[in-house]
């Protein structure tokens, strides 16, 4: 454990967020995702939910000002006009930790096609479908950092 | 670059400093420690301070109240009473980063046995001589986490 | 996610349990203890509690009756007497799970030496102090495999 | 072994059925089909008939209700319509363990077409011609997880 | 499938029998054996019953007539002189498969010691209870090269 | 060595030929071919001759008989009639151990091409120029097993 | 430490630079470079200056004199007329390191296609907002090696 | 060092030289070349010039001669008639060790379009520039084997 | 194949005969060997004959004049004054390629005592029991180096 | 090719170089020492003679002033009061380059009893017998940091 970083942050995911850049997206995926078949290097977080993991991320990553859209959920197969608990929650948390984004609803093959091409995908045990999140990091200020050098 | 998280540690370090646990023990060495003869797992940090790395990895680690002696620094090889320039600031980094605890000068060799049971060491660039300093993990309390899961 | 096996399980730590027999031992272990600098191999779970980790894994280990001790704990540093609250819900965990079985308590430093001879350890999140845990795994009898052959 | 885990599920395919997620592809081949040189990784399966390692399978993992088919075998080469023994008892198995699902069969060279795209396949030594089945994970429904997190 | 060796023995174990020579030990264990701790490189057989696995060695694997003793098996804990099923099985496949040996009988721990330094483990998925045997390989004669070179 | 195993199969070789199935290709290669350029994994066999090898393989790998071309040899450049003594022994070897196959000869690039595809390389010492043999791997059917499972 | 090689230069950055050659491309990127994500491997900086590494790759590596242009900074989003300070500054290093060389301004995503062709990418923890730079590496002329043979 | 072989040819670089076959290409850079990024796995030879090692090289690896071309430096960028002296001691070394082939000169580009599907590439410390030389290994025909078998 | 290397020797082997030195030990063995469980690094020559390896190597390596035994072959078990024809062989290989040395018979244990130790074991297929032999490399001097550098 | 660094060192010897400190030793070892079974890693440097070598090392390594003895020869077997060659040329190397040291010379074992405590070992082409050095690290003090930070 470690002072003033989010515990749910494990040494992988910690290594996985300082190596990644602007533009660079990551996905939150439930306990359904096909996260291996994906491509992208494969964080296990099993026993962690995806809101959970959402608010650990946004903690210490900021999301991208440079573009339209910054963060991406799955629509419902069959009622793209849904919005279940879980992305209701996501929203939330964006909101309270990242600022004034918008969750970008897509379908679920276009979702997978932007998941191959993701950085890295956290895959926790989240069991509420539709529990999946893709986040586009941002850029991190000069008078943003807090310590010395 | 990561919020809330001190730039200076880079992705395998931080790695390194959550794999960590109370009671173990991390080498900060400077530009002419044989670092990679002594065994544990070395992260280089080529163009960093001794001082400065001490200072980053102290905003986050704790030091060990479970025992008398946390950290120890090298002794000047044939002038044992002496406290470099490079010491004095370690002293100074400690006792504001982590509390009141006295850095413990130890003879060169001892050192080096020291050093050979810690679980990493972290190489930098550090000009001056003696500029090496052993930290002894603590424990972070419940109630330190800042973070809710 | 899979049918029947417990979802705290990720697959390292599937592919660790399947790989232990009669007599093997498995740390569970809190946020604090020093994991990395034990030995055995290391399977992370940050952001799970070691008592929802103990239930997990007594869901599908049985614990060894060929010896009289299986289960250990770590005692309070300066008060051997204490029973922490985390330690209590593990007693009620290996009661509920696994039967008639007392954890021992064992002195700090000889909690450490048997840590270093187990199977596996598995780093958990959990933040209550002297939340770690040894477990011996026991003999599946022939006539508990529910599947045929 | 573990309790409540089919026996004939290795480490290594425990690993494996563990990463896979929805929609991802898993072959059981017979001990004539070229695993090797399909692409997937190769789980061993040595001395372990198809239709036993259908049945350990499905014990564990759904099928995919999101697609009209889920199940696939290939056909005899020079003949379409023969339904060879082993490819009848692979019917029974999915109907015993899945539910209500019609295994189709495909053209020998399509069937290696599927097999390349599958995220592993298992080589088992069954004997029998034709005892190939390639199966899609399904869903895993929040209400059908049995233990608590 | 290969003509003329048999089907049980899969890639890596005929790699590793080939590999063995004049006075190697090998380890066929059963489900319950602590196979992954004792230190020789295990290859799984899950879904292969210990006696089975035993009569595709031998088909093979000549038996050692140099020593007294080239065949053991784990006598039964507070039961020395039991012949468990599956060890009086053991003993008619040596006998019908290497030749007049007998398996001796040896104490749970010293079986273990013996277990370290065999060269390789194999491990079943034999259910019954001490279902472990250790073979030591003898010498192919060159009258016994059934093809020319 | 191992009894009713070809001798002059290592562990290297029998490791792949297991893995090999219905319709996979395997080179084997005299001391002049690029095999190393090849692409496939490359099995070497210095100081074995191709004939000798071929030979070894045929003992225990039976030949495709579903499509109507199942071995091939490299055309000589500039003679593609000439049928090198290599060659010649090439084919009395697979009518020996495989049955009523011809061997095919190919212009070498053509061959290049297909060798391109192989499963596995086996490169060998031979000598004699145009040493060099494509063979495809065959069904082997339930009445071939000759052990019991 | 090393007498008369910039000591901002870690093992790894040496080997990498000793192995690039003539017109070879390396990527200096500031803390919010998306380096991971490009595709050349890369070499951590953190807590170094992306000038300071310029000034010290210039020490020992000369610029391409093959080639009209040799050296790229991204230019700024939105306003491509802008020269930021860390720009200038690298103007400054490269003009007194290596000579008459003008650094060309090239728009963010084909800064990013140049970046992906690099044979390194050095991730330094610049904080200013565009302190990335592309150099090309030149020729060493017989008669500027200073040591003799 | 071995008798007989010529002690320019390190292990790495014997391994390779004994992997290649008919028509593989090696190329031996000079000090400037770009060896790194050019695709094949590159040997180190610091210290060596390239004239040296065509001659070691040649000693024990003849040219192909089933094709017009078999030898090719670089030309001269802006000068394509010159002749360097470097390469003019590299046409004697080829005239001397392999026979009567002429080295071809290739525009720069084209000869990393060459170097690019090379089998190996041999990287020299050769300080003259335009030390680069590209040979197509050919045959060795069965009565230059020296050693019987 | 290259000129002027014996052809039995291939990639490995020769990697490893360049790398070993004065004093270093190899042992050739034959198909009953234990080589696998020795210890050193072992190079497979499947189908190759003890007596054909030891032509190879000596052809290239000389023995150590520097100690008093620099060849030994294993007695025969129970008899220690037989010459087995493979030892008689090996003597005279030894006397024609390495000059007069006397191959040293030593009891079957002390002989894997000293194969352990040594640098590498070259596995062949010799048939023909007690067909093991190690020999001690020596020096080659600078008047026996055949090529200028 | 790099200015300023000395030719004869590639890119795995600088990186060893940077990474020595004090205190910590590198062989240079002749074409006849046991490099490979002495433990340290081995940095090959064929074709390059010992005495090259050691003035490229001490060009950027300064020796240690900490201890009476801080470079080491191998003393003539059967000789030592000899001073070969080489190793003359080895003691006028280190007076111009490192300082007023003698080299030291050791008896045979225990030269490399020394040689298996180094922290690296080049193996270098050296054909004159004993050209065999030791030399240990000294510090480089701040005022010798040719560079700015």
């Amino acid at each position: 454990m470690l002072r003033g970083i989010h515990p749910l942050l494990g040494p992988d995911l910690l290594h996985a967020l300082k190596t990644m850049g602007h533009g660079d997206d990551i996905v939150i995926s439930d306990a359904n995702f096909p996260s291996g078949s994906m491509g992208p290097p494969v964080i296990r977080a099993d026993g962690v939910s995806a809101t959970g993991m959402a608010e650990a991320i946004l903690t210490h990553m900021p999301l991208d000002t440079f573009v339209p859209e910054t963060a991406w959920r799955m629509e419902v197969v069959g009622d793209p006009q849904a919005v279940p608990e879980v992305c209701a929650e996501f929203q939330q948390i964006v909101s309270k930790r990242a600022g004034d984004f918008r969750i970008v609803p897509v379908e679920r093959f276009a979702f997978y096609a932007m998941a191959r091409k993701a950085a890295y995908i956290v895959a926790t045990s989240e069991f509420r479908l539709y529990g999946n999140l893709i986040l586009k990091k941002g850029v991190v200020h000069p008078h943003e950092v807090e310590f010395g050098r």
